[in-house]
């Protein structure tokens, strides 16, 4: 009881972020603004002169990149504000955070990944960062790691925390892709490597760092109830869906999107049953469990995400699709509660197995598949289109290709790690406002609960009841 | 009481798909990746030889069939995952059911539909089947009509029945598809004769020969909840937004997708106004029912499927959606229960109404357009372009044309009829693991529920409140 | 306790729409086909003699129209019926009449909005308008101004009303937009103006007109349920992601579009930032409130409709999202309760703080940007696609189009301000069927709720319990 008491007193002061969470909001977004001023600018197919060289070029307006990218890019921006926002949402008392803070990495984090990955990518010869629709794309995409991050320390981080997470995973994360793409000249789509093999462990480190041997104080808000699972179906299935624009999006115009959409649609299929078989066969009365359905199913999309746009056939697809689905349940089934009880990593939403795993297994497809690539599979034109053997890299043949995947995949591994520790230890700094153990899972130390809440809630009537009884 | 117990005891010999379920899952996903591998390939423009032929018939990279259909492509899948999907979460407790067993018949079905109507539309010289994202919409469309038949067994039946009505549906589709559109020469964009009409009579008599008499037995759980009605909001408006996408999806290039979309937009727009203004009619105190809100104004959409790409003119969509608003709501009102009552046929959400009458007006309107079809109208060109009076089908006049839209709707019928009838008797078979009738509607036969969902729940408080008095 | 038994007794007399709403259904909808069927016709590129024309001008099919237009269309489609739709579900006992009635709203309004607007713009020679999907995006967007309204009076008006408020707002919108766009010469493509500003003052007027000083009677209603808030999500995100969509989907082909959306994406970026900056600062425990974060991280996209196609640059974007993030949310914490006490404007929405003054900045900023906009910065043919500076207008100067723009902004106020009065008066008249005082915000007056919703709802639970205590 006096436990109680003395974590009810610490309660204001531990999760205090009346300055500090605006502070950093107004002072992180001013920032923003005057960068933008220096550096941003229209590129040449969003600028008004668009229309002059339009002419002098014989384009129509159907060539501007708009029309080429523009649905993959509303269909990634669906992923990252209602699927990844929603697929956390599965807590029974976490939802405002889980879309909230998911909402607020994302806005923040876009901003900061045009400018980083502009920096790297798109300067200019007069130091101007011109941007169109891809570089919007990329950033959803650059964001897209920090949430994976974000999965595996949900409920348990404060919003402060989560910038600050935001900001060095979107700084690491350009560095890691620029090194992959531009330098190591490996190809990755989808972004098995680095946005979900880097992200994924860089949200594992991260939670490693901050591991909390008594959290099970906060094992009453660890569930889900019967409408937040519902809720993370949202998020599980705009994923799902999307997920074929998320791996066509900057591919190759033409045959590249196509094939990279192909390739996806299958490989999510194929998942869905292996998924769902695994679930059932390892329940000891065969019923489905809500948290494999609404993870791994997608671990075939992770797992497609650097060979969707290369030629890994429909079969080829399928059986990706098809190994996920079942490494990604027995994850959930052994590997994640392995991981908190022996190596201190506490994963909320199984980051582990629904990104790091396939992420690396997308690696490794992403590998072989390069490497046994050939001119009679891809044709003469065909293969040095796909893999851009183009330029310096114009005598790059397939099975050196197929190194500097791997090579890829190691720069993404190592980011991923060296960064979460890094961040893990900024992170556990005492200055935060991260909530104490018991208090975890919970949206009332970061938000306004509607008044009558504690009377519209069963749960908290039950728990309140649990704890007088206990008590 | 005694009843009760038995019931109880017979409880996990019912439902008991610990075998049965994970076992069809791999034994089939493993024959999709056999049949995959000897039949799936890549068509002309998702494989990377299309930058050679690109340039050997002077094209751009916008001329792939993959900018023309994607965006459409997309708005068919969010109808078919999150839109059938949630439309059938409108029961208090069977939301996992809805959403999940839905995304399973969808991720086989589109498998097995790529196979089939692949063998019958797309096989070439070489024994291959070549796909691209026509085939993609096209496997989707086929199986929205295996969801449409979940609808009237919904809460009824196991998963593994679900898999076998899918694995018959999809094939018998496919048949059906080819019968209508190749043999007979029958147009049917929307599908309002192959996927609803065909869907729903399937699925109806499947629930005709599944008839329980003691299904009151599970009365308690076969209405809704407050928040699962808005849940089924989400479905009802998904579908009804993307319903222009879907009629359209695979029309012609140009002048036909576009009339369709404008054609669908408005009988939809009709019907919301005449269903609601029906559901208010009909109440004793004015007010609005869900269930009709929910699904008749939906039944717009179906009626002009086929019509769709006719010059229905846009006064007509509205008349259509008009009809189909007062017919579809005063379905629910005096067609559901007396069909129940009297014919046996027990269809939980109500898809006669939203799918079969509309289907068979949809069919009707069809064939009564393309009679009416005129060269003033269509102009020469138009005329041939939209009915594909092409090849062996040049000398058709447009009479003809509506004898071929009634004998296609006839075809449909009877596919759905024969083929329900037929599957209905194989998921008779007392091994398929369906639940007891008092279990019926109820996720808890084959799904993990959150573990204090009791404490949660409201309802099953107040069941087993009501059940402890009556014992 | 005589009082409430009075009211009791009232409640069948005072929302009876039983009668009134089904026969304005039933009329109005006949009266749109009827119009329909004397001036609607498709346009050149959904008619089927758009192939010859096709060949005659030497286009291909991706030169019509809906390839440019139709995923735009899609996305703004998805704001109208899920975004407005679900942002007003945040009430507890209203998420019904929030979906529901603004489904209704939305499906009546296009079709007279197809007709009004078709009437000012696409009026042919012969009397027929024209319809082609960008008709369907003017159609949506004006249906936009009357949901804006409808969140002012959410709760507090009967269906019938909403049709009556929906009837003159479209007509309104129309002459109002006409005036705007066509007389003045104003640019407006994301509708700042016409659409935000215009539809926020009518319903704010409507709503002044229709003042209940015993509103407090239905305050145990006026809030939200933890997951009533999390339904509120999907709307604000899908507004939030499409809306760079909705700016730019009748802007020009090529660069218009592709700055608009560019634009549009970094204001509502910015504007999350500093909406839940001020939001936890003004807390007293530093807590965020959902009613901001559902609402004012939307003011940005407002604010940029006007100027979104205009040279803004990215970092005046960035600054109008800043300014707009912060005036909205402190317009609800001190503008929302002072506007209700003392000016007597009941905002249920705060569509004041969303829509309104966002709208005003918007317009301001479009009539300052446009003023200032140079040939050196727009190029000279840049300077007069963007502007549209050709036929009558083909002298206009950017300083001189600064005042046109300045002039709309005023057009679209006095519109508000004297139609929402207008509207207000005949919204008085007691033969709609309004709620009664202590009935507003509840569903139960205009829908049929699940049966055993008493048992369901722990609120009305609550509730009830509490006014036994009263009594």
């Amino acid at each position: 009881f006096g436990t109680c008491c003395r974590q009810l007193c610490d309660y204001p002061k531990n999760t205090n972020v009346h300055i500090s969470f605006p502070a950093v909001c107004f002072v992180w977004q001013t920032a923003m603004i005057i960068l933008f001023g220096i550096f941003i600018r229209y590129n040449e197919e969003s600028d008004p002169h668009w229309v002059e060289h339009k002419k002098a070029n014989n384009l129509s307006d159907l060539d501007n990149d708009f029309y080429f990218r523009y649905p993959s890019f509303q269909d990634v921006h669906v992923m990252i504000f209602i699927g990844f926002g929603f697929l956390m949402t599965f807590l029974k008392r976490y939802s405002f955070g889980a879309v909230g803070f998911n909402f607020l990495i994302a806005a923040f984090g876009i901003q900061w990944a045009l400018l980083m990955q502009g920096w790297f990518h798109s300067l200019d010869a007069e130091g101007k960062i011109r941007i169109g629709v891809e570089n919007l794309i990329n950033a959803d995409f650059c964001v897209a790691s920090c949430l994976i991050a974000y999965g595996a320390v949900l409920g348990k981080v404060s919003n402060v925390q989560l910038l600050v997470l935001t900001l060095f995973g979107v700084t690491l994360f350009a560095v890691d892709e620029y090194i992959i793409v531009s330098v190591i000249h490996a190809r990755d789509a989808g972004g098995s490597m680095s946005i979900h093999t880097f992200g994924a462990y860089y949200g594992l480190c991260i939670s490693w760092m901050l591991y909390r041997p008594n959290l099970n104080q906060s094992s009453r808000l660890q569930g889900s109830v019967y409408h937040s699972d519902v809720f993370a179906m949202i998020g599980t299935l705009f994923l799902w869906m999307f997920w074929p624009s998320f791996n066509s999006a900057i591919s190759d115009h033409g045959d590249g999107q196509h094939r990279a959409v192909i390739n996806t649609y299958l490989a999510l299929a194929s998942t869905v049953l292996t998924c769902m078989a695994i679930s059932s066969l390892f329940n000891k009365h065969g019923k489905l469990d809500m948290v494999h359905i609404q993870n791994s199913t997608l671990a075939g999309g992770v797992a497609v995400g650097t060979a969707a746009e290369f030629m890994l056939m429909p079969y080829g697809a399928l059986i990706v699709g098809f190994c996920c689905g079942i490494i990604s349940t027995l994850g959930y089934i052994y590997l994640t509660p392995f991981m908190e009880k022996h190596l201190k990593i506490q994963d909320t939403c199984g980051i582990h197995n629904l990104h790091a795993m396939p992420g690396l297994i997308g690696g490794i497809v992403g590998a072989i598949t390069a490497a046994s690539a050939s001119k009679s599979v891809y044709g003469e034109e065909g293969l040095i289109n796909t893999f851009d053997f183009e330029g310096k890299f114009k005598d790059v043949v397939p099975t050196q290709q197929g190194g500097y995947q791997a090579a890829g995949l190691c720069v993404a591994l190592c980011f991923g790690v060296g960064g979460g520790i890094l961040v893990g230890c900024i992170l556990r700094l005492p200055i935060w406002g991260d909530p104490a153990d018991d208090n975890c899972f919970n949206d009332e130390a970061y938000w306004e609960l509607p008044e009558d809440e504690e009377a519209a809630s069963p749960v908290l009537h039950y728990n309140n009841h649990m704890q007088n009884k206990d008590v």
